[in-house]
């Protein structure tokens, strides 16, 4: 269950009322709660209703036209996030996800299982939280061709560098970055380069269309770096960043992360804390670019928002 | 009649094909041409079919689904161009335009009868080029309420204060902008921040819903600016930019165009030549950041097809 994004439902209700919009939320679901459903509406804070032992049952019982799915990315494989999507896309529901896995898994089957249910496959928080760059491809730049793109996709290295530039150690600055709730208590994951690494991934096999597997992406993070070493390079006017880059080439394509030393002038210097930005190379903009700065607590859910407006409602000014 | 737009329709055939859009110019109007039209199609380079006298008998004449309407911005008023917006909307057909003139007199009025109509009113080249402001408000950020926006969005004036930068003379500045094409013969309409100050009111009004008329932006362009006073605070550190800001107040809405002096560690600093630049402030982006980077010379062009997918062609990946 994800309350931030029941939350933003309730606070936007009279926005969403005016493109026609009306939703309950009809079950919920999560490993303490097991499966909770109630097509008549559940009320949040007293759930006591019918409870279901899976996922197409739930779905059943529930009578859900949308599924929010918002399970946590296992870095060895997408389940049960595919399951749970395929499950509603078949059931006729549209399955909306913030999981980057079931894209870097399952893009393609997905997508082509939606198509044919005529229903949508939306994961527009999964990059960049709710900022629209799926939405931006998929309705601002119709007929582009993307040729590349590089940025700095992951907070957690993000917020450990600027810790370590404004005088941590690497130790208390990842300290930090779990404190204030942006670091898993284990965040190899994200220091490894391997969540700026899915995101590349996703971006890749979405935009560019290219079956890009997780192995194919040249992967340096930033576990041996040192306070002094970063100071330096900040003073040398070359900031490190953890650099997310994919391109086509005449070889085919090639993609990487790596932390690099970037000149003051590019914009990705200034790009500090939990702050994130993608440049695109097209064939009309040789360099469109995205930042977005200081995302607030309701950014993932807004994106998952964007996704059930584009799912159920007219989009219109 | 707009080359670059047809050359870009040419281009991207195969693309438009593959969303189910076929398209053929069935008319084609300037001072020069006069109205002239063939519903079975034109060929643009040899010109000899039926002409017309007036705009309405003209959409009739070419059976037209959609007018581009690409005459240019005259500062005192906004026709032809409403007119032919409003025979456009009236005969049946979408109405796409890049001049901004519309917008700024006369958008509620043309948006009412749009939707009175069932057909679009757009015009996403008018701010930025092509990049994909408005579509991202419409279609990737629903719901969401913009408290305000500041950037760099006339082209002329930052060519003219980089050149200056380089070590011009402002007259010496200006005569490179106009010899690339950038810059009018007549170029005051930029230097006086008359340009930047239109595209403010163009976002206040269709972004912000807030009827903000010219007269209330308080306006100072950079036609006082010596090469001295340039060069002098790009070396403090503190380079000047033409600066667009409108922001929602306790005391309403309040909007600017000034030159600012900008730190480095502003994006704006970094934007120079033909580049621009837009920063968002929402109530879930705190800075939302769009930077386009050197346009090429389809752009604008390109903002028209966005135009034309939307209104006529389903979207999708």
């Amino acid at each position: 269950m994800n309350r931030t994004l029941a939350q933003l439902l309730e606070k936007k209700k009279s926005q969403l009322h005016e493109r026609g919009i009306e939703w309950r939320i009809t079950g919920v679901a999560s490993r303490r709660l097991g499966w909770i459903y109630d097509p008549n509406g559940l009320d949040l804070e007293r759930l006591s209703k019918a409870t279901s032992s899976n996922v197409r049952e739930w779905l059943r019982g529930a009578k859900a036209d949308v599924l929010f799915e918002s399970t946590s990315l296992d870095p060895s494989g997408a389940q049960p996030a595919i399951d749970h999507i395929r499950a509603a896309l078949e059931s006729g529901a549209h399955a909306i996800t913030a999981n980057k896995g079931p894209i870097v898994h399952a893009y393609e089957d997905l997508r082509d299982l939606a198509e044919k249910q005529g229903r949508w496959f939306l994961f527009e928080s999964t990059v960049m939280d709710g900022a629209p760059i799926f939405s931006m491809f998929r309705e601002g730049l119709p007929t582009i061709q993307l040729k590349g793109f590089h940025g700095i996709l992951n907070s957690t290295t993000n917020v450990i560098l600027s810790g370590m530039e404004d005088g941590l150690s690497f130790e208390q600055s990842l300290k930090r970055a779990q404190d204030i709730g942006i670091a898993e208590t284990d965040a190899s994951h994200d220091i490894d380069g391997w969540d700026a690494a899915v995101k590349t991934a996703v971006l890749v096999r979405v935009l560019m269309g290219e079956r890009l597997q997780l192995e194919q992406i040249e992967r340096i993070g930033i576990r041996d770096f040192s306070a002094e070493k970063v100071r330096a390079a900040r003073a040398a006017g070359t900031p490190y960043k953890l650099v997310c880059r994919a391109r086509i080439t005449e070889c085919g394509l090639t993609a990487r992360v790596h932390p690099e030393q970037v000149p003051l002038s590019d914009p990705m210097a200034s790009v500090s804390g939990t702050s994130s930005i993608i440049s695109f190379e097209t064939d009309i903009f040789p360099s469109l670019v995205i930042t977005e700065n200081n995302p607030g607590l309701e950014a993932t859910a807004y994106g998952m928002l964007t996704d059930f407006v584009r799912a159920v409602g007219a989009t219109g000014l």
